[in-house]
Parts: structure tokens; C-alpha cells; sequence
């Protein structure tokens, strides 16, 4: 695991969100990007060499709609860069850590990705990216 | 806020966390610290140019044993790198936020820190940390 590529933070307003955030880092979002297959709407914050991701909800039947309705707004993971993810989805199956996706899907930010179920990391939703080249 | 100096994980059992991470991180914690003031005892794992650290609870009135009871394991609050915390806090105050430590006080890792209230920053608890230099 590289750096932590970003840490989402589960929002019910991403517009409000948005201008808390450009407070709190003194600038404003450079991206919004919607994952249709994940119902959410994202915008990302950069931090030097980490990004921030604040995720909305689009439909309630979202993990986010359903995340902030148990446990209300806050952070929902943490993402870690990985050169090769295919392989560390294999090394961490064989470490124990149960693997949501054992196939990786396409996430937002051009990205391939996929979770760790927080069971097997002490309540943490890990994600794990890597970027795809074109 | 020149990058996520860290990510903190409240646990229940550090010594079993710290075998969980490491089998994540395919690395073991580089440090344990423990802070008495706050009541924590803390290990440290590198990714990158990131921190994750653990924080287990060393007295029932730790402010990590009142977040377990409420929340469960889990993500605790990000801490980002500042060049200046003074003029950061100064700055944050300006915008809003509400500093819960308007002097900073010494945390782990030779930090001088101060916490954002996360009812300023939507439900999350937000540390600044500034480098000691001696």
C-alpha cells in the first residue's frame, strides 16, 4: 500500500459540503464526478499528495443513503494506491481479510477498486485503488 | 493543510490490532507511544507518506473508551499536516470552525496538536499537528 489515495466522508449536502471543505483546506473542490452504479455524487478536495472525497447519496437505496442513516455523517473509508490490485486482493484473501470484490470494478476518479468488509478490519471500510492507464 | 498526516483507528486491543495491520500493511507498526494526558496508548504504522495510527483507551474515562462505547471500533479522526498551527487555528476560527484547543497542546509523535469539534465539520473530528522542531 502506497499513501492513503483519499478518505471519503459520507455527506447528506454535497453543495454545503463543498463550501465547509474549501473553508477548512483554504480551496475549492477541482472535481465533481457521479458513479451512477453506486448512486452516489462525488467531489474531490486535494491535500498534497491525498485527496478528500465527499459522497452523496443519489437514490435511497445507496450505501451512503443507507451509512449516514446508521450512523449519520462522517467519514465512510479509507482508500489506500496499490501498484498491482489484483494481486493484493489476493495476498490479503490469503492474509484472512474478507475481499468484497474479488474481482476489481470501475470506481470513480479512474480508478479500479475494491473493499475490505469492515469485519474483518475492526469496523474500518478499506478500499483498495489503483489507477488505470490508458 | 499540506497533507493527511494521519488516519486514527480507535481499538479496543492493541496488541491484536496491531497483528491485523500488519498483516493489511504487510508491514508491522515502527512505534507505541503512550499519551497519559489523553488517556491513550498509540502504535504507528507508515504508508507512504501517510500514518495510521491505533489508539486503545488506558482508563474508562478516555476519550477513545466513550467513542468505542458509542460507535464501536473504528475510524476516529484524520489529522493533517500544518506548516503553522498557530496562524492555522487562527485562520479556521476566522471561517468558523470550532477549536477545541485554541493553545495546542503536545500529542504523540513529537506533535504540537489542536482538534476541530466535528460539529463544525459535519461529524468529523479533524486534528491539525505541526512538527516540533528542537
Amino acid at each position: 500500500m502506497k499513501k492513503i489515495e483519499h478518505i471519503g466522508i459520507a455527506v447528506k449536502d454535497l453543495e454545503k459540503s463543498n463550501q465547509l471543505f474549501a473553508s477548512l483546506f483554504g480551496n475549492p473542490h477541482y472535481k465533481v464526478e457521479e458513479v451512477a452504479s453506486e448512486g452516489v455524487k462525488t467531489s474531490f478536495f486535494k491535500s498534497g499528495p491525498n485527496k478528500i472525497e465527499l459522497l452523496q447519496a443519489t437514490n435511497p437505496s445507496s450505501p451512503i443513503a443507507k451509512f449516514i442513516e446508521k450512523k449519520g455523517e462522517g467519514i465512510h473509508h479509507i482508500a489506500f494506491a496499490v501498484d498491482d490490485i489484483v494481486l493484493e486482493i489476493k495476498r490479503l484473501k490469503k492474509e484472512g481479510f474478507i475481499v468484497l470484490n474479488e474481482v476489481p470494478k470501475k470506481g470513480a476518479d479512474n480508478k479500479l477498486v475494491a473493499f475490505l468488509h469492515p469485519k474483518s478490519t475492526q469496523g474500518v471500510l478499506i478500499e483498495l485503488c489503483q489507477e488505470i492507464i490508458r
